[in-house]
């Protein structure tokens, strides 16, 4: 098409009292989309854009050019029209219709369309973080989607309730309670877009009360420590032995009246893998109730528990003191940005605030249709499949390294999407480096460490979960290959 | 199914050395969800947690309750053993299994799971800022949303691309050039959950360039100017006239140093439906270069124009200064949670980084159905459909006031959902009182109105898209009724 229509020639640029001596330019223009008027106007555009049709520059009149295209004159006039109220051109009476002093050439050529070139992953993905995402039930999540979507009533698709939608929280008040212990009814929970988006929210919180510090595991997601730090939140490092974070030393961090919340993985920590022991859960809700303080569970993978019942969560134990925060991005898939919190009663209406008066995260046809994948018993159906398969790789990960690399301790396996691989000391940073070379993404465990704690022992973290059913045997097999 | 279990004395509680003299209490055992253990353990979490278990009573032995309940042995010192990992209950060498001291008794009962109670809402509404949300393409966005998830990669499963999904921007690009003249590449658009998002994305870009504030039109949302103020932003009135805002004041702001951007509904001003003339256009963009500053271009209803094509958007004249912020809460659904900014070359990666390293915010699969949505030509048919039938509502209206309400002038009705009808000075509090009395929900201008600017002439804004076709007519006859 480009190139394909008639051109035209401009008259010359003249300067505000009539015709200069510039030689006439070549319109060149090349219409695209449909109809005369929007070709031709894109075409202007196009021209005026990269400079073809200086400022100044006088069109031929709609007539002429309208004789020269071979099309309506009124095609042409109302081109123009349309171009002086967009601002590109100018008429005025006697001077004719020209190019805009202010629509200044920009440079050649608008950037074409393209994808970004594709990067060469890794041949082999451990990487923590992600649920086995091959895995994902599209069917059976389409067949939730349109049963929400049918019974939807038409306010679903009008701005939401800044809590959520209430047929999804009305659903997870009664899975959190029955799948997790957790004390939930639908007034307290709140959805979000996922675990990130539940952390901004009481990150603006916990400023606006005045703390002034979270304290954080000593090992986890930088990301979330930034969250925090971003909302303007000091995160001290709470230290960490084999019976999960030290909840004692709560009252002992430095600037300690200034720490207003403690965030925890207590049901598997990220990335240790221990469970909170219960004196340790009971030293936290102490320094809770002691100190007026939150405790934020971040309840990640608790569903994924391999030779017992999943240990319930912390929040039950004072529903008043702890914020439960979960999410769908391990259990279905990060992609679906889909959280939830369960709050004190007192804090609904701040973290509701605290979004901005409506829902503008997370779209209502998405919570209907979570929340009917839940009724429907396929998210329990779900979850229970991908733990027998994920045990299964647990298992095999553990028969594996026990074969090739028997130096090597693996622990933290009860329960969730990781394990970790300890290492001879000082070790790891080659052993990473090994990977690499193997095509390998793995991450070791200093790459977690609290930037204000020294290192620790030399650990990989291992993400078993990450890969499809039908690359898990060579990443595991590649793992073996740089394990010393 | 409640108190249909069996019920058990626990022994009664005692301190820490041997059984004190309180009598025993009934356990009163309410198992509910699956599986005898998972009951058990519900059971004993909620007789603590309501108190009916006190901190240190004694349970009976694993032995006795199993022989109570009828159940084996091993269930009942399974549901003990997970209780106590939970911090529910302790165990210790003995003193027997006991309730956990910090378990401290709460309210009488959980809130029970209830929708919230149904508000009478008003029998018609003509607020403005909604479409009409009955026509939602219910079966045409299901059919996207299958082929999107049949097709999608795994790895749209993930977390995503802060800038959004590859696919939609494409998609967009395409889109915004042919319909809206926006310079548009895939490189500059960012994806977020709708237009209130962006705004926030862009007051946290323009508080971290040192922007002390942005000048807002003075009539507009105060939810937008609120979440300008939120990011630390001033916004300063620009006054306004039939020509749109006057843009050529921007220099003479107080502290017109700090101002860094400018907010205007370019194309159908919200809620005055002026269209931004052209020389104000110009100004916008000459005030924008010659102070290094930004213009934020709200194109909210762009799509809606009735009587000739659609003015362009406003960013197309200087791309490099202009942001231009869409959406598909006017064209198909506010529940969506769907927006998109176009921005400057210079500003995306800040933009990105705003977002907080993942698109922690927009689901991919929403964004992958929006994208077959759109190439699939279905946007583009609703879009029509939805014109005519918006420009058939305005045509009524317009008719039904001259025959009506023949005092009332309509205006701003070239474009958009709303329209603005014009009462006779001293009148519009009576008006939207008297609306109420009808069960008419209607705004008057002044609710739009900057705090800093001075009451202007009396007006309705009526949303006539708001309605579903059926309730239409009532709404318009509603309307009638109260309008002098």
């Amino acid at each position: 098409m480009r190139d394909s229509w008639a051109t035209s020639r401009a008259a010359p640029p003249s300067d505000e009292d009539g015709p200069r001596g510039v030689p006439g330019v070549d319109l060149h223009l090349e219409p695209h989309g449909s109809g005369l008027r929007a070709g031709l106007m894109d075409a202007l555009r196009e021209a005026v854009r990269t400079g073809r049709l200086a400022p100044g520059t006088r069109l031929p009149s709609s007539r002429s050019l309208a004789v020269d295209l071979g099309v309506a004159r009124n095609t042409v006039a109302d081109a123009y029209a349309e171009l002086v109220a967009e601002g590109w051109l100018t008429a005025r009476q006697g001077s004719g219709t020209r190019v805009a002093r202010r629509a200044e050439p920009r440079r050649p050529a608008p950037v074409p369309p393209r994808t970004r070139p594709a990067r060469r992953g890794p041949a082999h993905s451990l990487l923590p973080g992600s649920p086995d995402l091959a895995a994902f039930p599209r069917a059976r999540w389409l067949t939730a989607a349109r049963r929400a979507l049918t019974a939807a009533p038409h306010e679903a698709f009008a701005y939401t309730d800044p809590l959520g939608r209430i047929e999804l929280r009305t659903v997870l008040a009664d899975y959190l309670a029955r799948s997790r212990g957790v004390y939930a009814a639908p007034e307290r929970i709140v959805v979000c877009a996922g675990f990130i988006h539940g952390l901004m929210l009481l990150g603006r919180l916990l400023k606006a009360r005045r703390v002034r510090a979270v304290a954080v595991e000593s090992y986890g997601l930088d990301l979330h420590r930034n969250v925090l730090t971003e909302a303007g939140l000091r995160t001290p490092a709470l230290a960490m032995d084999a019976r999960g974070a030290r909840t004692g030393e709560l009252g002992d961090l430095p600037d300690a009246r200034g720490v207003g919340a403690v965030l925890l993985t207590a049901a598997h920590q990220f990335p240790a893998g221990v469970a909170l022991q219960p004196d340790r859960r009971a030293a936290a809700v102490d320094w809770a109730r002691a100190t007026d303080g939150l405790i934020l569970e971040d309840d990640y993978d608790g569903e994924f528990r391999y030779d017992r019942q999943p240990v319930g969560a912390l929040q039950g134990l004072d529903p008043e003191r702890v914020v439960y925060l979960g999410t769908a991005s391990k259990s279905l898939a990060p992609g679906l940005r889909l959280g939830w919190l369960v709050l004190p009663e007192e804090l609904v209406g701040e973290v509701s605030a605290a979004k901005g008066g409506v829902d503008w995260a997370s779209s209502s046809l998405d919570q209907l249709t979570l929340a009917e994948f839940i009724a429907s018993g396929a998210y329990d159906r779900h979850v229970r499949s991908m733990r027998l398969r994920y045990r299964r790789r647990r298992d095999q990960l553990v028969a594996a390294l026990a074969d090739r690399a028997p130096g090597c301790r693996v622990t933290g396996i009860a329960a969730g999407l990781h394990a970790v691989v300890e290492l001879p000391p000082g070790t790891e940073r080659s052993v990473v480096e090994a990977a690499v070379w193997q095509g390998l993404a793995v991450y070791g465990m200093d790459r977690f460490r609290h930037p204000s704690v020294p290192p620790g022992p030399d650990a990989l973290v291992v993400g078993y979960a990450t890969p499809s059913d039908s690359a898990w045997p060579g990443a595991l097999d590649a793992l073996c290959r740089v394990l010393p």
